[in-house]
């Protein structure tokens, strides 16, 4: 089927998905659920064939370990569209209401986008996950995922299939986009058939949509996100967060990548840091004054202070106040989570104020930015734009808005 | 000045911007209204210059009744400015909050988006309306007016410069972009630069803008606006809507541009409704169904049911159901306002439910879908996207949000 087919699809199923109510949408997802725990068996070959290919393509084994399914794995997604079924139904919740001078009523109610592209890498996990936020808020879905994931997804997705026929809704409500390049193409163009594209994944796959697209986008974040300790900072609570921020999941956008230390701290500071982190297996990318702390730090390059490790590596600087610590974040922060560690009034607002990102924290981990941590109950990805959802994404962040306006024959004089 | 220039300095502007007070702002904006109403000699001089162009080389006069400015206009543009001073700030405003259960408090903060494009069409009005808007809103301006109004454009950004400057904001916060489409489409690729771009003008415009940008844009609204008269309405109330949806002022998006009639009310509807639009003054192109009930109905062509007249024109047509009017409307919408006649609660209720538009009105006017008729006291423009924001929008439609999450140290286990 080509792309504009199954977009046309897409759209028919999101028309009935938009006035299905809550309870029909949590069978489904239990339908999903249970048409998935049925097809684990078919699920998991299909994941070994794509295994099997990674590996005969020499793909690295990191990359091969997000790739792979297992038992447990896909019991975490049938446990995640269950959970799903349990959250609130955010389609039909009233965000105001107010009643003109005349008499026309207005109230502002949550609808669904419509149907919502997703442009992921090579977690299959996602196509479930994905699928079924987006059922849950009322979005037909069209998944594109990786050609490297193709079988597992094809096995996940006719499983969700089976469990939206089973429950009386369309099959075509969550799809899996297949093709070359050029269909990417398509769905990054398709003004009219899709209403919110989503791309999932690294650096380079979120900048190729966000560049590319004419839908509008929801950027999901890249996180160069810093910690600064400051010179007032409490140290044993700076160095908790900076190794919890930096080691509890370095893999993850909310991990910290850079350390900044006020200069008045660092000769007390920076000899436990460097100690505790090369403790922790964390190597050290630091400038010349960070160096002269300890042992086993690494020069930092040019670009060090500007990427995501995702891995046990940091970057490390020492600053001479808390304006070179904003200023250093202005020109390097890619505005997902930025930390301070301080216990200076005067600081901590000055940082909450100035820097500029989805997420600033004071005294805490930025692992804390994230939708399980914050409650949602799910999360369709963290965003880092300033339109539409900035931060941690759920349920709500899936839909748009319309005025109903009710009167009684009222004209504008 | 190169436009990377003059967005920089925006930028710059931008971080002063916001952290500015409110009183801060209200003082600029009641400063800016000062320059400009004491720059009146100066703005109407330098508008006739452009009056003059634009006849010399034959532009019809509504586009050059557009470009005018009286003193009128600029005491209403004077009179906008003051009045923002007078409306509620948004920044600042906490949307949510809560408390984790490990202590952690989170809140979702309004902020600025920071540097705002607005590229509009011949009314130099909008400059000192929007460049007052985003400044209220804690935003830089940068102002992409057309460049047929440009002497006029130059002549009112340089006083509301004077008037930031005397209130000691940077003039920088509301500029001007001058150049050829070049830098039209530098603004467009402005990433890192602009944080948000709102065409306002005519299709063509909000559609080169939405294709080309990849700075993320909200997109404001061609109005493609139905009236459905079901079987059940009350024929009164619906011609009282009709007439006035179509009349009271045929030029601005939320007026009618197509009526639909239930076949059950044509015979009793379409006699009376015509008569009163040919009184009006109202071009009716029609269906050989709509011509058979009345006098001077021009032929409706093919493409009749897709554009905007924002005249006093409109297509009409004859719909056998409610069915099939939705199933009209969904072809031919552009998602703006959309009405149904009717005392059916049924009906009512599927037009709102399965009606895709940023505004559905039971029995009312769509004139009524306007932000100062909402009673928001500003308007940057309709957005008829489904992101960010959706219907008029106002001042904290302006704005992005921050989470700040405050702790005592908490790490994640």
């Amino acid at each position: 089927m080509s792309f504009t087919e199954q977009a046309t699809h897409a759209r028919a199923a999101a028309r009935v998905l938009a006035t299905a109510s809550r309870a029909t949408k949590d069978a489904a997802l239990h339908a999903m659920a249970d048409a998935l725990a049925a097809a684990e068996p078919a699920v998991l070959t299909a994941n070994d064939t794509d295994v099997d290919t990674a590996r005969d393509k020499g793909t690295p084994e990191a990359i091969i370990d997000r790739l792979r399914l297992t038992p447990a794995r896909v019991a975490g997604m049938v446990e995640g569209l269950r959970a799903l079924a349990g959250l609130p139904d955010p389609v039909g919740d009233v965000v105001r209401g107010w009643t003109l001078a005349n008499g026309v009523q207005v109230r502002q109610v949550r609808v669904p986008f419509g149907v919502v592209g997703i442009i992921y890498e090579a977690r299959p996990n996602v196509t479930a996950d994905a699928g079924g936020i987006a059922l849950k808020s009322g979005n037909a879905a069209l998944l594109r995922g990786s050609s490297s994931a193709l079988q597992s997804n094809r096995a996940v997705v006719a499983a969700l299939g089976d469990g939206l026929e089973a429950s009386g809704l369309p099959r075509e409500a969550v799809q899996l986009v297949e093709g070359g390049h050029e269909t990417t193409a398509e769905m990054m163009a398709a003004r009219g058939l899709i209403d919110v594209l989503i791309p999932r994944g690294g650096a380079g796959l979120i900048n190729a949509v966000v560049e590319g697209a004419k839908v509008p986008v929801i950027e999901t974040g890249t996180g160069n996100c810093h910690v600064f300790v400051d010179a007032s900072a409490d140290q044993q609570i700076a160095l908790d967060i900076l190794i919890n921020a930096k080691t509890q999941r370095p893999s993850v956008c909310n991990a910290c990548e850079t350390l900044l230390v006020h200069a008045d701290a660092a000769p007390t500071f920076l000899p436990r840091a460097l100690a505790a982190l090369a403790d922790a297996g964390v190597t050290v990318h630091g400038t010349p004054e960070v160096a002269a702390f300890g042992e086993g730090v690494v020069p930092a390059g040019p670009d060090e202070f500007d990427g995501e490790y995702l891995s046990l590596d940091l970057a490390a600087a020492v600053v001479p106040d808390l304006d070179a610590a904003i200023a250093h974040i202005r020109e390097h922060t890619t505005g997902h989570s930025e930390t301070i560690v301080t216990r200076d009034l005067g600081s901590a607002e000055r940082f909450v104020a100035e820097v500029d990102a989805a997420a600033v924290l004071v005294n805490a981990s930025s692992r804390f930015v994230d939708g399980g941590e914050f409650g949602f109950g799910a999360e369709i990805g963290i965003s880092t734009q300033k339109l539409h959802a900035r931060g941690p994404m759920a349920l709500p962040e899936m839909t748009s808005t319309k005025y109903v306006l009710t009167g009684t024959g009222q004209v504008r004089g």
